[in-house]
């Protein structure tokens, strides 16, 4: 059975038919929306590949699904986004007071399943999970933060989804690793592996939101350009940019009287003159590479790290 | 030093002032505004019957704290509560998101006290807070639930308050004297004193609500028949009326032309006829009772327990 296979039968497993109802349905309703299972899978191929049993890393991998699924309730609400995983978000089907408080007992949920782990690792793995879940909290803050800010550099949105993305997927394998009983190199290199890998996945997805293809891309293209974000194509843009460019950029992106259509294009177009999407190609290059040398580490043969190798090469060709 | 004024000092020990400053700038302001820090005392207190080294409790009782400030923060956002302890509430002072993130960084802040325990008691003291947290939650549901209930009963409101009030006391007592090596029997009887103590706090509150003193009362006398809240005291009135008594009360409360002072008088004077405040103050009695035979189990001298044996027959005289 694949890891992702595993992961799906046992997050059905759980158990949401309790009472108070209002409380446990809507996490329910998020957790049974799917998505991809990266995070627990992550955490089990992790231990796989040091012989773990997986019913000893399961509580771990199933606390970072119901943790990162916490982390996009409440994100939601204060997104006020109407739509997650083409459903009604929770705010909406419901109201947001259940919202908020069924996301907070997500997050005690997820303490929850670390606390059925083997006590000789708990405390171990329950402080890298804290740190872990920190840091996402603070690379939500800085990107509330960034929004207001006329000053952010390429390193300030590096750091930002480091922590927003990056260290989610990194904490799942060291853990897997660990609970394996993985050495701390070991550990080390998947953990910085993860780091690289989510740098690697955001740069694809600011790239994607500007060249995407609109029919497989799952989201609107253009979207990040229209809400001013500033993502990496942008600010590799003003890096890249003469005073002359950089001007008529941010005179671009100022125009609320610009249909949507032409202001995409417009910044599009100024992206290609300056060559922003080769740039930011180029980094997301190297940090694949980095992620794939951070394997070599492991001295484990080519056959048992094809997971991986594969899902950091995927990165580089994914189309949505 | 008392337990209180251990508590006092430690809790100014910890450090907020770091980045990003707007998620713990929050925190901050939340631990500092005070309130009696009942919670965290009482896990030292229980400690301390039993010989416990302070700084070895100390991490989960700045956890319980944290955790109770946590609840306080979401719950102003739910209820759109203005002010908390004199103060502007987070919501308020910053805006929702705000206090959305910096509440979700409180919990997970309890969660990293907890790990600073010692690994052998750890996963003990973590199971039985996770199961305490998802108490409260359920009581804040339950909570909700109620009021667009019609068929309340007594039993269903002391479920609530004993989940929504009482487990944290409860938790706190057990946690101390768990951490100092008390047996299980000890810690039941604490824990079941904290349980009833924490009813009949909240009994009291009840009735202060309708027989405070105005100039003592630290809220305005007659809140909860404004908001025809099923207090324990409006409960027991049903429980004790006759069907026109009832009809009268019921009237009462749902119209909407009545001047507030004449309806809580109007109120007011039904639960007089009825005796509602007698029969409330017996079952508060019976609460205080039975959290001092608890106390008994523990087999200690009575010079230890005097803080405990205070603490409970000083519910029976507060004012506020």
């Amino acid at each position: 059975m694949t890891a992702f296979e595993y992961i799906a039968q046992n997050i059905s497993f759980l158990n949401w038919k309790k009472e108070p109802f209002g409380l446990y349905e809507p996490i329910e309703y998020t957790l049974s929306a799917g998505g991809k299972r990266l995070r627990p899978a992550l955490a089990v191929i992790a231990s796989d590949l040091f012989g773990g049993k997986r019913e000893e890393v399961l509580p771990a991998a199933l606390a970072l699904e119901v943790f990162h699924n916490f982390t996009l309730l409440h994100d939601d609400v204060m997104d006020k986004a109407p739509v997650r995983r083409g459903r009604p978000t929770v705010h909406i089907r419901w109201n947001e007071n259940t919202a908020i408080l069924s996301g907070d007992q997500m997050l005690i949920e997820a303490y929850k399943l670390l606390s059925q782990l083997r006590v000789d690792i708990q405390p171990q793995v329950l402080r890298l999970f804290n740190k872990m879940a920190t840091e996402i909290c603070e690379g939500q803050q800085y990107d509330v933060d960034f929004e207001t800010r006329d000053d952010i550099t390429i390193n300030d949105y590096l750091m930002m989804i480091r922590l927003k993305t990056s260290v989610l997927l990194a904490n799942a394998l060291q853990t897997g690793a660990l609970i394996a009983g993985a050495d701390e190199t070991a550990q080390q290199a998947l953990y910085e592996y993860g780091i690289n890998i989510g740098l690697a996945f955001q740069l694809q997805d600011d790239i994607l939101d500007v060249y995407g293809n609109p029919e497989t891309f799952g989201k609107a293209v253009g979207g990040d350009i229209l809400a001013d974000k500033k993502t990496y194509m942008l600010l590799t843009a003003y890096a890249l940019a003469d005073n002359r460019q950089g001007a008529e950029l941010k005179a671009i992106l100022a125009d609320n009287s610009m249909k949507p259509q032409a202001k995409i294009a417009a910044v599009t177009h100024i992206y290609n003159v300056l060559g922003v999407r080769e740039k930011c190609e180029e980094v997301m290059r190297a940090y694949t590479t980095k992620a794939l040398a951070e394997l070599e580490k492991l001295n484990l043969p080519d056959d048992k790290l094809q997971t991986l190798t594969a899902l950091a090469e995927h990165l580089l060709e994914r189309k949505e």
